[in-house]
């Protein structure tokens, strides 16, 4: 096996893994990826290869499995010195979702580095921490190994004052309270991937959608985000399976003050219960919503469809045009039933879309006349990150 | 003096008013208008003539003014009694905020149709039940005459599920959790006038910027609202004076989460202390804002201006199109500032805009070629009220 970059992305109860390889200098190619879930409950691993061949699956009875962050690593770096065998680890880059205000990119980390980000905590409670709790187990695990913090959040560094703030106190803004917009990892892998595919769409005007179990839409101008629908947390913006997206402060209010709710109801409800399922009273899944017969079913996907209508026209506003709309993510890359339903409503916007290239998933799937590009570019959030990776090598190389 | 209909719009410790004569079977005239404020502390009670000329006024010292509502409505009909001479109070039109789900007009006031009006409260408390006060006085100092509600919510009703619902659970949505929209007499207004100034542009579709100390935007369709930037409450949308507008929902659950801020505190903070004054520190009027040459203020102008910007292109993509933009209420009928900011970036969208004619203030104000068409509409929700307690007369005259 070749010398190899594992790419770790670790939530409340699972890390999701993958290996790959160098291929020159800005390139890599995926040799494994898998994952293990249920930490401290049923826990499950599986790795696969690229083509999805299962390399190892172990399954443990209750309990039985690792009990934490630390022992589920452990696995996983146990099965990765098999996988590899004489090739070595290269180094690790991990998604850690926030990066705060000044990270504009990637960062090495050291203990400063650490120091900082843990900082950052109280500005995503429900998942710095556990995105910081394996660092410190690979720096143990992989002595002298680089270490790569890669953010979802500093694609959209360089946004305006007026697309960074919330209109509230100055205070607030001081203190953190801003939009820093999120999944920038997922369009930063996309704008990279325009520049090969369709070099004249990416110097324009796009807009993204990244539409996933977490939905939402970027403005990209010239390749550098200029706004994006997520603000201070992954709460705002587009409906999701379970989020609510952007709610009228009113209801909060109305929620906690006339109905008595606790903020920890309010979270649960808004990150758990809301969105997709909370709408459908059926399912968070946009496949299962897609089959059904129920009129629920049906409203909730008119309502994510005109969400992203709006949204699109919103991001057009704020970049003064678009040249190319884009699909991307789960629902982005496999439901041409919503990218037709978005579609319908913007001919407006000289979006005409060719049926049969988006029932077949085709790469442009917009008419060849059709003054507003519209595509699906798959995403790759982890292939982003191992490019990060070999890139601070590159760095640490030089330096 | 003329048969009137009486306009009342009562707020928390203020009554505004104003006297209109019917001149036709849809038309009235103005002859007089005041408000009588402070009440219950350092009252003030002003009545002018349509030309502005003060026809009286009274200061009281601290306390020994009027009350209560009742009172205060007592100092207005008892100058409206020497006002009128011989003339006759022909009907009252209140201004009421919340009209529900089920009021898609005006309404004839009833002691059910009240009864039914209370049961909102919980819906608008802060306006609602001051709304509703003076309507009993009123009853009993002109016993027999004809009083009709109007709402700020009812020129909305008939938007799509997708425009009125929240992406949380769905019985919300049938508990009432739902985005009303409100300025509702205001766009009604306009988009009356557009049929008498422009009938081509109020066949079509327009996006309406009401921008006044309260702001919101609405999209109107062939003379039908179809979409409203404020929801659940009037914190919603735009930036305002002194009110947040649109917020992430993660901000709230900060504030009362990991800040510990309380309901009212945060009610404070979102209706009072934020918008144009929070984010400049300065003022909440727009006209202080333009003056200054603090950074914060031009901060906040911009923030301001944005927000407009992508709402004209979320509220086009709600219509599929538009074809006007319309400026009315305070900021948007006076600020050339903010109208040329606000069109600056939308060129995109076809609006070119006729600088001259925008300085001074004209009825068009886009270059004769510009294929959106851009407006200035001096609203009068006043006048709307009165126009629906004429029609309310000519139903009771009929029925």
């Amino acid at each position: 096996m070749s010398d190899s970059i594992l790419v770790l992305n670790a939530g409340s109860s699972s890390i999701k893994f993958s290996v790959q390889t160098p291929t020159g200098p800005d390139t890599v190619r995926m040799l494994a990826v898998g994952q293990i879930e249920g930490i401290g409950t049923h826990t499950h691993f599986i790795a696969k290869s690229a083509d999805g061949a299962v390399l190892a699956e172990t399954r443990w009875p209750d309990g039985a499995g690792p009990a934490n962050h630390d022992a589920a690593l452990h696995v996983i770096s146990e099965w990765l010195d098999g996988f590899l065998g004489d090739a070595r680890v290269l180094a690790v880059g991990h998604r850690v979702v926030h990066g705060g205000s000044n990270y504009t990119g990637p960062v090495a980390i050291t203990p400063a580095v650490m120091a900082k980000l843990r900082e950052l905590v109280p500005l995503a409670p429900l998942h710095q921490p556990h995105n910081l709790a394996p660092i410190e187990a690979v720096g143990t695990r992989y002595p002298g190994v680089l270490q790569v913090a890669c953010f979802d959040t500093s694609f959209h560094r360089g946004h305006s004052f007026a697309a960074e703030a919330f209109a509230i106190p100055y205070k607030f803004y001081e203190q953190g309270v801003r939009r820093y917009g999120f999944h920038g990892l997922s369009y930063e892998y996309v704008s990279r991937r325009l520049l090969e595919i369709a070099p004249d769409i990416a110097h324009g005007k796009v807009v993204v959608a990244h539409l996933g179990n977490g939905a939402s839409m970027c403005a990209i101008s010239d390749g550098a985000s200029v706004e994006s629908t997520m603000g201070f947390t992954a709460l705002d913006g587009l409906a999701m399976g379970t989020r609510s997206g952007q709610l009228d402060p009113g209801v909060l209010l109305h929620l906690m003050g006339s109905l008595g709710m606790t903020v920890p109801e309010v979270t649960r409800l808004l990150y758990h219960e809301s969105g997709l399922k909370g709408l459908s009273g059926i399912s968070s899944d946009m496949r299962d919503l897609e089959q059904s017969a129920d009129p629920h079913a049906a409203a909730a996907i008119d309502y994510f469809v005109y969400a992203i209508r709006k949204q699109v026209g919103a991001l057009a506003a704020a970049m003064g045009g678009i040249d190319a709309l884009i699909f991307t993510a789960g629902i982005g890359e496999n439901s041409a039933n919503v990218r037709r339903r978005v579609c319908d409503g913007l001919q407006w916007l000289g979006v005409d879309l060719d049926g049969d290239a988006n029932d077949h998933g085709a790469d442009v799937i917009s008419a060849p006349g059709s003054r507003t590009r519209v595509m699906i570019v798959r995403t790759s959030e982890e292939t982003m990150i191992a490019l990060h990776a070999l890139e601070a090598m590159s760095a640490e190389a030089v330096a």
